[in-house]
């Protein structure tokens, strides 16, 4: 394929994209396949000769459309939202166009330059205290990771180098394997797999603090555990405190958390993967109050802020030690201002986002629906994000309703476990979902719950 | 933005993309500006209300280009290649318009699905031992991660949970930290310097078994430390050999290590991040020999492949070694066939590359180039891919060739460091590099070499 045919087949996938995005909802948000569907559609193997590009599109139709979960239609409330716009697409083909590598500044000025400065705005954006802001002198800075959960793992790796040289600055006849058996981090007991994956990687121990009445962490008893720990002999080094904890979207309270963290030496890293995008809204910023005792702070713009995946945000109040732990400079990686990991040139959609929408546009664009919605239990805290519809049923009938909704694929949810209970999870997703759509949602799980009523067995 | 205004902007940006790759020969390789060139060039903050859509495109032009390192351009030879194709950028759309996070069947059947089909396909293109391939009933198989570094550590991580787990199951006294501390990771002295940090991050051990003249491992050397090791308590559990090292492009000499590694219980893993591509090749299939000792092997198809970063392919010879070291179950994840890890939509571009090309079309695409260049001194294990012109000189002469010739900005190499010795590397990479770029980039060497040698302090 030349370039000429590029432009071509480049503007008959701009249209089909268009397409699909301007007619998804009459899509049924979840797929009718049984595991293993594909592999029968296609051959066992690539062909020799080159195939038609004709074939190919026919077969998008064919093979992958009827197996997609569309988590861009209105109808989608499962998971979290993957944010998507048409400003982000457009960066995105621009990105792939430039395909720079960009593991260090030379590799690509641009790519790190864009980033560094992307982030500063969106951490003004966000309020973030200074010293998260790199500027020209700043000591801190943002970095955009894949995922959270990324960002998890490289802070809690930068708490476990640090908490080894402290030790050992003041004990220098102690290993390394002996103060890491003795390390160990912290985070909710509501808090996303991903903080104790990241523990198992480093091979720190992990304490799931208990949560209160709101599955919320406070200071009281993430102190008492503290005292425990210290006493036994462990070595406290990290906490991941959640800002909107993924099954309920609850807070913990970072203002008593973070001054028990500073005094300690403990490592704190904010998680608001989920509810960050919030804070730039002026109404949802007192949640973040507290982010000025933390070492790191992350949230993914690729779930509210418009961004495709992926991108994810996180800052650091000292760059030096995230550096430290990482950095180690092979002579082929060597040039003036390094810095590492490889990384597509995303922030490219940050910037198209930012510009296309302006800082207003953001704002009012993802609160005004929560509005004048028809009244089922809400999740507790800050009434925000996740709705909690069948909060109130046996956990039988709640799993029942849900086979009946997967089953029906009119709406898509999945469920999440609260204090033993099995509840159906109602997020908001799409950019596109309006009060039409979750109102139509509402009643097709109220005419659901009404016929499971109905059974004789009810 | 609305569809109407995408449909629109899309085209623009497809012409935009298109000219951009057919005329970057006319473009500096290497950009001629100072760390913190782009603050100085935008606003210190992001707009209030929207900017316009041209300004941005104008934009791209003033601030983004001037400080780009055009990868694609066919004076690039530093590095290694950044693979793309108009088939592989066409692909990236739709995967941006789907816009599914795939961690687990139910997320998106079709990315799951697509995928596994992918590496199978590709598995056989490389001709791997039958346990690699998923097919339908198969305990192996292979899956994409973002790059070579992020599957050494996936596999390192779970080399070490099984290692832990065979020696506690003889010795069920030992704790995990004990068992910890006395194992040891094993690579070359040549391999990338992610091995040693991904050991870092699994707070293993690391011993870097020293090179033969052509900077290869083999088996006598790596028994010797071996058998030093575990008679010194040492519990011997990953050696990582690479195919292609980063420096020289070196083959470990895996028939010899494979056989060590399978009687010792030690994990054997092969990073071919850099040569992996030319083993879909019948003449360069002899040097993967010794795959068959393998529990895992990796390569990038977003080097050589025509497939943009990033995509690079992993295959494991039992599936439950990673699933059994990560899975972790929360229940908002938990859905029929849940496997694990978040990611696009990225088998559409392998996909889109294998039928667009055919396996004969991505055959004799790479190679033919290497016939007939300028007689310079080549690596010499397999005289493939990796030339390293000044290899002849002394460091200081070396050295200054690089400055001169990075600053001339015609064409761009790194250096490597070989014994000592500091040496340039010269890598073919742009798709579109052909004889007349090789030619070229060799005048331009020589005569800089020239003139430096008639300076007087020379």
């Amino acid at each position: 394929m030349d370039a000429e045919e590029f432009r071509r087949r480049g503007m008959e996938m701009v249209d089909y994209v268009a397409n699909y995005l301007e007619n998804i909802e009459q899509r049924p948000v979840y797929p009718d396949v049984e595991p293993g569907y594909l592999r029968s559609l296609i051959p066992t193997e690539a062909p020799l000769e080159p195939d038609n590009y004709d074939d190919i599109i026919k077969d998008v139709d064919r093979v992958i459309m009827p197996g997609v979960t569309h988590w861009h239609s209105p109808y989608f409330f499962a998971y979290f939202p993957a944010a998507t716009s048409y400003p982000a697409l457009l960066a995105d083909m621009l990105c792939g166009a430039i395909g720079c590598i960009g593991f260090s500044w030379a590799a690509s000025p641009a790519c790190t330059e864009l980033e560094t400065v992307m982030l500063d705005w969106l951490g003004k954006m966000l309020n973030l205290p200074e010293h998260f802001i790199a500027g020209t002198h700043g000591h801190g800075g943002g970095v955009i990771q894949s995922t959270a959960s990324e960002a998890t793992l490289v802070t809690l790796l930068a708490a476990r180098c640090k908490a080894v040289r402290r030790v050992q600055a003041s004990n220098p006849e102690k290993s390394e394997a002996e103060i890491l058996s003795k390390l160990v981090a912290y985070t909710s007991e509501q808090a996303h797999c991903s903080v104790e994956r990241a523990s198992l990687i480093g091979g720190a121990m992990i304490k799931k603090v208990p949560t209160d009445n709101n599955y919320a962490v406070g200071g009281d008893m993430f102190k008492k555990m503290l005292e425990e720990d210290k006493a036994a002999g462990l070595i406290p080094f990290y906490f991941c405190a959640t800002l909107g904890t993924t099954a309920s979207c609850a807070f913990d309270r970072i203002t008593e958390l973070g001054p028990i963290c500073n005094k300690e030496n403990i490592w704190m890293h904010i998680d608001a993967a989920y509810a960050g995008s919030a804070f730039i809204c002026p109404e949802f910023r007192p949640l973040l109050n507290g982010i000025e005792f933390a070492d790191s702070f992350n949230f993914n713009p690729h779930k509210w802020l418009l961004i495709n995946f992926d991108c994810s945000t996180m800052w650091v109040k000292k760059r030096e030690d995230l550096i430290g732990a990482f950095k180690m400079e092979p002579l082929y990686l060597k040039h003036e201002n390094q810095e590492s990991g490889k990384k597509r040139f995303r922030s490219l959609k940050m910037w198209f986002v930012f510009r296309m929408y302006g800082i207003q546009g953001l704002h009012c664009r993802w609160f005004k629906r929560f509005d004048n919605n028809p009244g089922y239990c809400k999740s507790k805290q800050h009434e925000l994000y996740v709705f909690l519809p069948s909060c109130q049923g046996s956990n039988r009938l709640n799993e029942l309703l849900l086979k009946r909704i997967t089953k029906s694929r009119e709406i898509h949810l999945v469920p999440c476990q609260l204090s033993g209970r099995f509840v159906l999870r109602f997020a908001i997703c799409a950019r596109t979902t309006d009060s039409r759509h979750i109102q139509q949602a509402w009643r097709h799980i109220t005419q659901l719950t009404f016929e499971i009523l109905q059974e004789p067995n009810h």
